[in-house]
């Protein structure tokens, strides 16, 4: 991250809290409503795009346009607008709309603020529980149903007295699953299903791995801002930047991230 | 369910809500609280029990004893009393330890109240979310941070529309998984980790199926009554009423329930 000044990361912290609260109002009314229903994006797959998705990014689109116009956007639903000011607002509206269409409290909305070496801040905020992660320059705390807490990743602890999550045990290629399969075997407890949660969990020093692949930007750099600001570390399965997105390890110390890297590429 | 008043229907209620109550107050301290270990209940698996399971049904116990000392208790922690009443409170303090260690907002703290034919009421509560599902006699709803709403479980839909979720893909014994994987294979989508929450989303009509092995009466009582309450069907993969726990099967309504049988069975 290159050199910002107070008063820069003062003000984006201004502009995503209201993203994040533009985007629960435009969600909420949608969420466990009746009738609501998927479009299919991808012909073949079930890749749900609902209109609180939609809603929720022309919400946060708003409010750039008018508080941060000279900013890039890169949204998972409607593309890239390109900005002037070296910095780029990286946008999930939902993470895990198929968390999201079956009820449970565990897709999030994502908001990152990039420069080109990756995230400066970011939020992962899930609206029904009323909770969001935060993390960026000097700052790692969760606000929530216990109040405002600070955000600490775990103590290195043995591979097999580790927790893992993976959104699915369906990770990636044959020979990318067959790494997953390795790490799995070799912590205590490995955990699906929690959508972009789990990378808040790390941040939480709730669990010490989340193992994914074939992620888009949108989908980590929010993540990695709050998982690296808690003390955390994401990287690819090479151990290199992955804000990109691809294959990505996130961890709550650079011990067990090591050891969890050995595995997937053993 | 036998012949019951509704006085003995308030009355139950009562005291079920002011047990939930002292769940959530003896078990939201230990959530995500730094140093939580779990001891080993089963030599040679993961079976945790924390300081905030034994907490709760303490708790809720010393309640039973003052506002319902005529009803039997079975509780998974500290085992069965005998009552006089023929009613008999049945809790499970912390549903999805292996969630609740983890920090996931998906365990619950399930609660019934049941006779010899089966539960007549019960409760799913999250603490953390802040969310009650309920289920009895004339009611179905959820109170959380949406409010007070009614509960009623999802109308029939094709197999292959349908939404199912079990707690991990590694489900019972080969046989057993072998008939929860023809279900995977025919439905839209599958998704693990919900821990007892799943069953409270079925009653809420956001998924069409839970289907899990291995459960005790503690586990499936509370999910039953709700679940019922709001439309749905809790059996056994044959069909048969399973109060007492095994092999379980939830579905938001008898077409979908009939059709994920014959695959169980096929």
């Amino acid at each position: 991250m290159a050199d910002i000044s107070k008063e820069l990361v003062s003000d984006l912290w201004k502009t995503a809290h209201a993203l994040a609260d533009a985007a629960r109002a435009a969600i909420l009314p949608h969420f466990r409503a009746t009738g609501l229903d998927a479009e299919n994006k991808l012909a073949g797959g079930f890749d749900p795009v609902t209109v609180a998705d939609r809603a929720a990014e022309v919400a946060m689109r708003d409010i750039l346009a008018a508080q941060r116009p000279q900013d890039g956007i890169l949204g998972e639903e409607l593309g890239t607008t390109t900005g002037t000011s070296g910095l780029t607002w990286v946008l999930d509206p939902i993470d895990g709309t198929r968390g999201f269409l079956s009820g449970t409290p565990t897709w999030g909305v994502l908001i990152a603020v990039s420069d080109e070496s990756g995230p400066v801040l970011g939020i992962i905020d899930q609206p029904y529980i009323g909770e969001r992660f935060c993390g960026g320059p000097g700052l790692a705390e969760v606000t929530g149903p216990l109040g405002t807490r600070p955000l600490a990743s775990r103590a290195p602890r043995p591979l097999d007295q580790a927790i893992m999550f993976s959104t699915f045990p369906e990770v990636g290629s044959a020979e990318e699953r067959a790494g997953f399969e390795r790490v799995r075997d070799a912590v205590r407890l490995t955990r699906y299903g929690m959508d972009c949660y789990g990378y808040a969990l790390v941040a939480a020093g709730q669990v010490d791995l989340v193992i994914e692949a074939g992620l888009y930007p949108y989908d980590v750099q929010g993540p990695i801002a709050v998982i690296e600001a808690a003390g955390g570390i994401v990287t690819d399965w090479q151990g290199n930047p992955v804000h990109m997105g691809g294959r990505v390890i996130a961890a709550a110390n650079a011990e067990i991230h090591a050891e969890a890297l050995a595995l997937l590429n053993a």
